[in-house]
């Protein structure tokens, strides 16, 4: 669950090129590029913006495992879905990227 | 997404007091205790089976970051579900204890 906010075009930059992220409903997505494809296909599908609060990070290692909640919205700020997510940070270089990435919904019956 | 052979009486113990789990469609839930609770339900529910397949188990800091596929089956090994999950480690005196822990479906149209 990344932040759109910054543009669905690089939302792939913001992962390792290793990257692994777990999509509600489908197989692991692999690679940065196809997960940049996997987002851009998702704000095609009417997200226009993410809200990500953190609610812990601790760091492990030389990685910082998060834990958050999301809400998403769509035309007119309407909320499309809220739930939960898990993003394993790395370092890569002098930035930290995403490298594991899972989430799932908060509302009842999906 | 734990580990249903072990016996749903006993799952809240597999987990740290301070435990969190991340289920799909519903909110987060704290504490081993309440954790049980939620597995004896899903037991319940119709699930007599879990096969969980270990993709990664990275050591950072004093925690492991595990990621892995499960397959939750019921009557007569019919496979309710498969998906994926992230398991946070954290050594409890000498047991290693589910600390977070999130998955979802790959089933499509969930």
């Amino acid at each position: 669950m990344a932040i759109f906010s910054k543009g669905a075009e690089t939302m792939g930059d913001l992962y390792t090129s290793d990257a692994k992220i777990y999509p509600p409903g489908g197989d692991t997505i692999s690679g940065n590029t196809a997960i940049g494809e996997f987002w851009k296909g998702a704000y095609g599908m009417g997200i226009k913006a993410a809200k990500l609060d953190t609610v812990e990070a601790e760091p492990a290692g030389d990685q910082i495992v998060e834990v958050g909640n999301y809400t998403l919205y769509g035309d007119g700020n309407a909320e499309l879905d809220k739930g939960k997510y898990i993003v394993v940070w790395k370092q890569d270089g002098e930035a930290w990227k995403l490298h594991r990435d899972i989430w799932n919904t908060s509302m009842p019956g999906q």
